[in-house]
């Protein structure tokens, strides 16, 4: 059975001084360079796949430091410390000897108490009553995700009247793949820049920081299977050069699986 | 002219191998350690301090891994990067050759551009018409902030009736101290944990990662001088020993001036 597309794209391949060997996508490739939630993930990967790693994704932030240019980079990933039951991360994704991603990851065990989710999902229609655009588009990227957009996402006509940043669409990959921490990651990133939806004018932007909280473990990730994932965003602030987000990822059952920031350059 | 105890407890020395000297300070001691948004600061002024340093923080992610001991500590401080206007750090504070805290910022240099405030400051009483807790607390720490809380604050009886995780409160230094970079990161650690709050019932908690995002460039920032902040915090999940918040912090005029997030381990 040939590998789901995501999985080939986030594989590493492990290198004799511990890093790992992995190389960009283009069928995960953005306008300019690769879809950087498909770079969260195999950032993460380095964390998931280390043979020291103990316990599962509670927080990644990942921060862009240069553009990705196509082909092989490495990823190091070092457990800066290991408690009895929490582990941090640093990790570092290179290219000719070069950063061009910097990271952090807190790994834990985690064990069951009093919970509860404070951040109810928005009433939406089910995403099978929400079209699909058309496909295939013109960005590679989004052709592996099937995007249900439900509200206040791309601009219909780009005339500067936009008086929102609010968007709220059903997600997940396509074809669909079982959801686990990697996938999370990389869907995290999927919103569209604030900036475009809340002014409806194109400029140029590129995702300088993002953090995602991971509140569910593995196995309710996996109970999730194919389902599709609501995603919710919306700006706080535009401010000479840089936005910020702050988004949600629920299943369907309305279970936060994730909250997610990030602040992302623009220009003019 | 004594230095306000703030600067003296973010004073970093440097050493000959281009890390810095520190040291907790018992006048910012929580109940069990330092109040962590000291030590965020202290781990920012590595970074502001930096000969090598370009431009301003954009954004700060302050991971704790382990408890602080009270005594000194070592930050090293590593442009991992440098680009034209931009600049990312990666930050370890260690204290006797183990990490206690990982750390990574972005700095840039910022342009003026279109610029807009997507989240209001909510209506609140002046601060001066909101009254001062008794002072002095038993955690220290909190004598060295003027906290006048607007709504949901400290619970008044702990007896597991919290309805809401959402809080409001006017916060400057104590004595008042004219704003920069390194205390708005430290304010943005103010709020009590959302565990508390939410629950009415206290319960043993720690903040594993906390993420600071600047809206205001250093200038903004001065000519707020002494100004109180509005800082409002809610949490979004309460899971299985984790819980998040996201918070922001307004100018007395209204202006975000800093969002900011953090996820927290509970226990039971």
């Amino acid at each position: 059975m040939t590998k789901h597309l995501f999985d080939q794209a986030i594989a590493l391949t492990p290198q004799a001084d511990g890093t790992w060997l992995g190389r960009t996508s283009p069928a995960y490739a953005n306008m300019v360079g690769p879809f950087g939630g498909l770079t969260a993930a195999q950032v993460l990967n380095g964390v998931l796949q280390h043979p020291q790693l103990l316990g599962e994704p509670i927080a990644l932030t990942v921060n862009f430091a240069a553009a990705l240019a196509d082909g092989p980079f490495v990823v190091q990933a070092r457990p800066a410390r290991t408690n009895r039951s929490t582990q941090h991360w640093i990790i570092e994704m290179s290219q000719e000897g070069q950063t061009v991603i910097t990271a952090t990851a807190v790994t834990a065990a985690r064990r069951k108490t009093w919970s509860l989710d404070d951040e109810p999902m928005p009433a939406c229609p089910a995403p099978g009553d929400v079209p699909l655009p058309p496909y295939p588009g013109p960005i590679e990227f989004v052709n592996r995700y099937e995007m249900r957009p439900v509200m206040g996402c791309m601009p219909e006509v780009w005339d500067g009247t936009g008086d929102s940043s609010l968007s709220r669409l059903w997600v997940r990959d396509h074809p669909p793949r079982p959801l686990d921490f990697a996938s999370l990651a990389a869907i995290a990133d999927i919103f569209l820049p604030r900036v475009f939806i809340r002014r409806s004018t194109p400029v140029p932007v590129g995702t300088v920081s993002m953090t995602v909280y991971f509140h569910a473990n593995g196995a309710q990730l996996a109970q999730c299977g194919v389902e599709y994932l609501m995603g919710q965003a919306r700006a706080q602030a535009f401010r000479n050069g840089f936005f910020d987000h702050t988004g949600q990822l629920w299943n369907e059952e309305g279970v936060l699986l994730a909250t997610t920031h990030q602040i992302v350059y623009y220009k003019e």
